[in-house]
């Protein structure tokens, strides 16, 4: 698949207090695995640029525009449209809430109407705070395992920056054969089988007639689930041969 | 949700010659995060246990079985129906592949069919050799942005068993209310928007009397848009009072 062109209303991910520089370089490794080019920081603890971020961004940060430091998060989110917190949900807080591929799925919505996501992260420690909180118009909440649900910046961030890919990505999600290898056409199926069948006849395989017709079913069963390439009928020809004694 | 039980066949997560510590201990966090518990390592450089992987693991380890230690991949998947490696595809192999989220869904199929899925991942830098794959059914490719597809060992195991979890977790996908903050009943959402709608008459709000029909649907549709809950609903009431000078 082409890389897919960047548009002027691609979601930003906005990390509020991020505090170690490890942090915000995974997460920008994450978002250029899937895409996403707009990263911005409100307060770094220990400002910008930071070499430890450049060295966990795998050069990621070289690929994205320049990362943009705000004092606040009203105005990191200023010219956005629809804003989701990333967060375990607030007890006390009556806010939407998503799961991750549900957000995906409407960040999407949202955009292709020209309207602009942003994605709200928390500090490491102490998360986001009630007032970030009640900015946004949702919560993004990743279902994971109740007993052990702590997910750390980079993580959640991945998963986020994930479920936005996959929500435009065309991947079959199932390929049993690449353009190179081809499955054979039946009739070469068709023709291994019965040479083998005539084979295995010829070397006393079939004690039992009655039993044959359902012995050669199941072979041929068993044969056609590996669904073989040309060249493979081929090797599968050169094999019988082979045990034979014949030449190939 | 409760925890969910786990099961004999519970997918095992199979690390081939892992490297760093730190790696194995983030993906036994992000195999915890997602409820999955057997982790089983070919070979680590390292020797087991390690020290860093304890400190990277955020006490995933207490949680699980003793991680076993195998000289091969054949042995360490011997009890296993349905092994896949996690690689960029090979270009000289005819093997079935599977975006993660398609391996997740079959995984549980075989899982309910009482069938054990493996999940096989590569060293750091080198990966799994082509002799590696070709002991696997099928590989998993993480559909990720061809210009920046590198992910690290953590990143890949998360995903993985990040889409194992979602293919069993039942969150709606979107929340609009939690128990304790119920939407109002449209009875006491109707009391409100009259109340506002005589008090705006009163306060000459409606200029134009033709416009007044639509200038009351505008209001009633951005008002419900809201989904006020009932203690919501008392909170602008008593907006309504306070701005008209009423006593509450």
């Amino acid at each position: 698949m082409p890389e897919r062109k960047h548009t002027g209303n691609d979601p930003v991910f906005v990390l509020a207090d991020p505090q170690m520089g490890e942090n915000i370089g995974a997460v920008a490794r994450a978002m250029m695995n899937c895409g996403l080019i707009h990263l911005r920081l409100v307060r770094p603890r220990d400002g910008w640029p930071n070499e430890r971020a450049d060295a966990m961004a795998a050069g990621a940060f070289e690929k994205m525009p320049p990362v943009p430091v705000f004092d606040t998060v009203q105005e990191a989110v200023a010219d956005c449209h629809f804003v989701l917190a990333t967060t375990a949900r607030p007890r006390d807080m009556n806010k939407p809430v998503f799961t991750a591929r549900a957000a995906a799925a409407q960040s999407h919505v949202m955009q292709h109407a020209g309207q602009r996501t942003a994605f709200l992260f928390g500090a490491e420690r102490a998360g986001l705070t009630n007032d970030d909180v009640a900015l946004t118009h949702g919560i993004i909440t990743i279902p994971v395992n109740p007993d052990f649900s702590s997910l750390n910046l980079g993580q959640a961030a991945l998963l986020v920056a994930y479920e936005w890919y996959q929500a435009q990505d065309a991947t079959e999600p199932y390929q049993t054969h690449d353009s190179e290898n081809p499955p054979a056409p039946q009739e070469k199926f068709e023709e291994l089988i019965t040479r083998l069948e005539s084979e295995l006849e010829a070397h006393r395989f079939f004690r039992n007639p009655d039993q044959r017709p359902s012995m050669v079913r199941n072979l041929r069963n068993m044969m056609i689930r590996a669904r073989m390439s040309e060249q493979e009928v081929r090797t599968f020809h050169g094999i019988i041969s082979a045990l034979t004694g014949q030449k190939n």
